[in-house]
């Protein structure tokens, strides 16, 4: 199902180097570098509670394009309304599984827009991405919560060793 | 909005008294009348954010039902697959609204499925119910949660005169 | 319990005002006025809930600062440690109450530690306030979403009116 | 740090094997081997976020017992209130690094209180467990959805292969 799920994203205008190019930016001072990014980002899109939040979120957004949602949800949909909160809630549902330090990350990403987010959200071109440019600001805080996870726990017995198999 | 949320339940299924009725039997030995039981039902579909996630819930469970929704996502939500985890995350975003004291009445619904629920989940006749259950688990243990919240706050100078004008 | 609640932030440096401020900057360009924010801040500090959570990390903060927690607790807390969580943890307890909305604003406050939060945060005269910079930003984030869902529902038969009874 | 929450578990009444027994109950019918349980347990217990909330709330557990927290805190939790909170939320943040799909069993698990969890509920001896009853649900929901997610994901390129990297 991952690779679904990659080539859904990459239809919709979104590639794993944009989404590692808002990870690298989160982590700042760490340098980490892109390859660590880019391998962060395709584990949390390998989990399978994220791939059923991007295909439900995906769905949505494609739906209220073709006006193939019912009314008012169509609407509310298609306008992006900011107090719709369900994007935000799918979003979370990715975040999560990383733990409670990311959500600071995707506060952020979703007010500043960075990257990739910012493109989708500019409205351009009749394209609806009420969902996924929360979905890829939750992608994001959750590999970066992934990276600063594993760099935190380096030492030889510490907690990234049972992190590593479970 | 309130009137069509409404409405779509009662399509769907689902009328205010049954969901209240669950309510009467979560707050058990409190034996809260069920006109109280109905108001706080009628209150919890009052918040927009419940009713954005109903209207979002139930418009998945259509689409499913109508093969209208994508693959995989079509199959995962008209089989109410065990992992899908969107259908909770939606109900869980009504039910945090009220606290986390809901949080244990709504997963003890889940598995127990009492009342509507129990009927929503046997799957018959064809109609897809993937979200409406969870839906209907998440407002019954919000308005519990109210219910329990209000009767606590009894007091003249207490937290309760605060939350009936918040 | 409120005026314990508010007795309690104002021993540890924060008065509601200063909340106030932070939710007046983040509805900014709605000009809502300083009194609303205030009204706002109250509102969301009696909720039980909240109560709950303030009352909680607030006394895990003096107790680092006395070292009265248990280690390897007490160097956690009070080195504020970037992947401890539980601070962000208690804080969205509060900012749930008002839907995922918030949610957003949480993130954000926490990354620029506006107002009296940056000032909690520089870390000076010896004082801990691992959960409390968290626990303001959570309050703000929540009354800034009260604030955005009360001006959306302005018409006499919008959703604020159930809002406003429950 | 692994080590130190173990002992902490142990010294409060609580071993890895009395998880384990409820994590099979959960599986119930799907019939899974103590010992796959029983790593489960660990890997859960293994995560640093779940480390932070467990070393937190049995942190408050013995300063209430022993009255060593601000009133009118000490006496909410000594009595364990329906209505705190506090204690879910903790519990949630770590049945959440497992996915939405958890949150079922956990509120079921604080509904039924099943083996160790029914006797930390029980309040003989002076003890005070009100976070703990909570947190032993909370790992052991998080170990039944990770059990769940790891037998789902059986085939050579399913999703399971990320998450045993991730």
């Amino acid at each position: 199902m991952k690779d679904v799920v990659l080539r859904l994203l990459e239809e919709r205008g979104v590639k794993v180097t944009d989404i590692a190019q808002i990870v690298a930016e989160l982590c700042g001072p760490d340098d980490v570098p892109l390859e660590e990014c880019v391998r962060s980002v395709e584990t949390v899109i390998g989990k399978r509670e994220a791939q059923h939040a991007i295909l439900t979120g995906i769905a949505l957004d494609v739906l209220a394009e073709r006006n193939g949602l019912p009314e008012p949800l169509n609407a509310i949909v298609r306008r992006d309304e900011p107090l719709y909160g369900v994007d935000e809630i799918l979003a979370l549902g990715i975040t999560n599984l990383y733990g409670s330090v990311g959500l600071t990350s995707f506060g952020y990403l979703d007010k500043r827009k960075l990257g990739i987010i910012g493109k989708l959200n500019s409205h351009r071109s009749g394209q609806v991405h009420t969902f996924l440019d929360d979905l890829v600001a939750g992608i994001a805080a959750a590999a970066a919560a992934r990276v600063a996870h594993q760099r935190a726990g380096v030492g030889p017995s510490g907690p990234d060793r049972q992190a590593a198999s479970g």
